[in-house]
């Protein structure tokens, strides 16, 4: 039902428990028989007990209006190799079936110290580190991936479970999944939120990261997790002026027939809006930047992955198992240099990026393909992860099989605030015009 | 008593337990009653349950001499920002008083999976973090304190307590407390070891390190972790011959006359044991370094300690408020520019110090100072901390009051096992002629 209030985005659900339109334990059950009706077919969730969920609103109900908190009764579902004090956290392995130390990742206590409602617990990949797809489907054409490794919160805020995903992306864990569930997705600056409590696979690439139906969620997280950049941006923006630039990357030969046309729809429609455009592309000595980030990311897993090699070999994945054997046979001198020479691109990189408003990437390779057993491509992520900048990825456009398509904006490091109330004029222009609109 | 199990390195231990000529649970009562006299005065235990400790010897005495790890009965005392799951883990915090969470790091697993006994857990400034000093003093000095962050760990090792302690460094709580307890002490390079489960205080700068009383069971550590250099080392160094660097480093100036006279004399040592010793400074570039160290760490406190912050702000130490609050007004440009200066210098520092077998540098301000209300000054630590490449304490000096005093040997990253190799025969020289031994 299009009033029922599982369909309204954070701002919105709070804004009407702040008012007493709605309960929070109204609110959840909403959600809870929207989440029952659809997770035999969806399977977003690892672990989630509706009681458990029904007493924490209950409590939060109880709590005297100036003693609640700016997410007082917003629904968030957490990704899987996030701790959680009151759930299991099971890491997509089953090394860590029913694993539950009663701890809370660094993130967890800022949302529950917010007044959030946390749901449960959605599908992960392994670790968050390979890219065979778990149990979750694709909640907009049931037979393709929903993405990852944020699988499950990726699929839920699609498909209206929760309005708030918690992600982590290390190559292009959050933003693909973004774009393949048509939703928002910001992956925010590397380090400025704490990763406390939260599976390694890469200290200089693992981030943070959220999913929600709209960029005012969006806000409200940068605001909980006290996002900042320098300049306080302005609270809106005129995208009739404004300057984009349009950066294909290095793997564009990769692009299928959905990026290409997102892509050329969305500068055309920034150029429609009064915007220019410029095409631009990262400097020839950056070329090799995704090899780069390949090369940190096997080695950091090398030592990331030698406790669980070492605990239970047997049941980790072969490709995880490859990490810490260095089949690769990635010298010491080749990891640092890596290593180092991403570091040295970093401020090139937000040199080149301050130029523009923001600048128009791709998110995805394609729309979300067939089967659910691999969870596609990070190609077009993995550079902006290595380079530590925000991306936000924006639905509205469609692929050959009408399944979404997004595209990302990026900016300097520590321009997520900036970036973000870019990405509000953008969104609202690429999802009325781009072409492609959910249907659940 | 000299011939006490309590007073066996690692090494020798694990010897006479693979030999059948010691159980496990003999040493085990060994140590702990050498604990049991000493802890009244030393107080360098936060958590340690005799009765847990037997029970696990005993198991380990159960297990089949095939089926023993490379570690089997090694006992290990754990900083207590380091998940344990069968012990609490309290971080020095008053915040995580009694907490418990069932989880081991990953440093750990390792550990139990190499067969370690774990004795339980050693005293830490308040999330390794701050400079107040805990309840442990100094076990050459009782009126002193033995250094910190790893507190606990440098003084039990001293006291034979413990033939090996883990300990953490972001700024020099590793070599520093291993300097004033006249121990050996590994910084590895950083992220060669999983920092999984360890407390956050800055990604890019806090490193698991060790505590022991030879290089032989920092090597059999270095073992354990899987430490590889890209050439394996040779097995044994002749410092007849070798080249050698001394470099004082831009914060000299704050050396006091045990630092002077250890610098010195180490220097002096290598010579006429047929060395040759340059005396290099770093590139005029990186004066700054101390500065972008001290900048990197109070950004990087400012997400990781958001959390505690928000939960119980009144039980935080101001210096971590401070970080949250950002006090120092550190603007996102300046801590992205010492970020970034840090990362250039890596590579630079790396060649400088690849020129020469082993480089020479103070591990400390001097001895320890008398009070144990402050660890210490980290001056001396933190550019290679932030430079990421190991690190050696070698003690065998003494300071104007007779405390030791340790200089430190730095290699390029990634050179972990040669620079130990290294560091075998310097500190067989230094423990042998550098004018302190310990009386313990």
């Amino acid at each position: 039902m299009a009033d029922e209030p599982y369909r309204l985005t954070a701002t919105q659900a709070s804004a009407k428990i702040r008012a007493g339109e709605l309960t929070v334990e109204e609110y959840a059950c909403s959600l809870l028989s929207h989440i029952e009706e659809r997770d035999p077919v969806v399977k977003a969730w690892e672990y989630l007990n509706p009681e458990q969920v029904i007493a924490q609103a209950k409590a939060m109900d109880a709590i005297p209006p100036e003693k609640r908190g700016p997410l007082h009764g917003v629904a968030i579902a957490v990704k899987d190799v996030i701790y959680t004090k009151d759930m299991p956290t099971q890491h997509g392995s089953p090394i860590y079936a029913r694993d539950a130390p009663k701890v809370d990742a660094g993130s967890i206590i800022i949302l529950r110290q917010a007044g959030a409602l946390l749901l449960g617990k959605t599908t992960t990949t392994e670790f968050a580190a390979t890219v065979q797809g778990p149990k979750t489907v694709n909640p907009h054409g049931t037979t393709r991936t929903p993405g990852g490794s944020s699988s499950g919160s990726g699929a839920a805020i699609a498909d209206f479970q929760a309005p708030i995903g918690l992600g982590t992306q290390t190559g292009g864990s959050t933003i693909r999944p973004g774009s393949f569930n048509g939703i928002y997705a910001l992956k925010p600056t590397w380090n400025s939120i704490t990763r406390e409590g939260q599976k390694i696979y890469s200290l200089i690439l693992d981030t943070l990261g959220f999913f929600a139906r709209s960029v005012e969620d969006l806000q409200l997280m940068a605001d909980v997790f006290d996002l900042k950049d320098d300049e306080p941006p302005k609270d809106t923006f005129a995208v009739k002026g404004a300057k984009f630039a349009l950066l294909k990357t290095m793997v564009w030969p990769q692009a299928g027939p959905g990026t290409k046309s997102a892509m050329a729809k969305a500068a055309e429609l920034l150029k429609a809006h009064g915007a220019e455009v410029e095409e631009i592309e990262f400097d020839p000595e950056l070329e090799e930047l995704p090899q780069w980030h390949a090369t940190v990311l096997h080695s950091d897993g090398r030592s990331a992955f030698l406790p669980d090699y070492r605990a239970a070999k047997d049941q980790l994945h072969e490709f995880l198992i490859s990490h810490v054997d260095n089949t690769n046979k990635i010298s010491r001198a080749e990891q640092l240099e890596a290593f180092d020479n991403i570091a040295i691109a970093r401020p090139k990189v937000d040199k080149m990026l301050a130029k523009y408003d923001a600048v128009l990437v791709p998110s995805v390779v394609d729309e979300a393909p067939e089967g659910t057993s691999s969870t596609g491509s990070a190609a077009f992520n993995a550079p902006w992860t290595a380079l530590h900048v925000p991306v936000v990825n924006i639905p509205g456009f469609k692929g050959p099989n009408g399944m979404p398509v997004g595209v990302s904006l990026v900016a300097p490091r520590y321009h997520d605030r900036h970036l973000l109330v870019v990405s509000k004029a953008v969104g609202e222009i690429f999802e009325a015009e781009g072409g492609w609109k959910s249907t659940l």
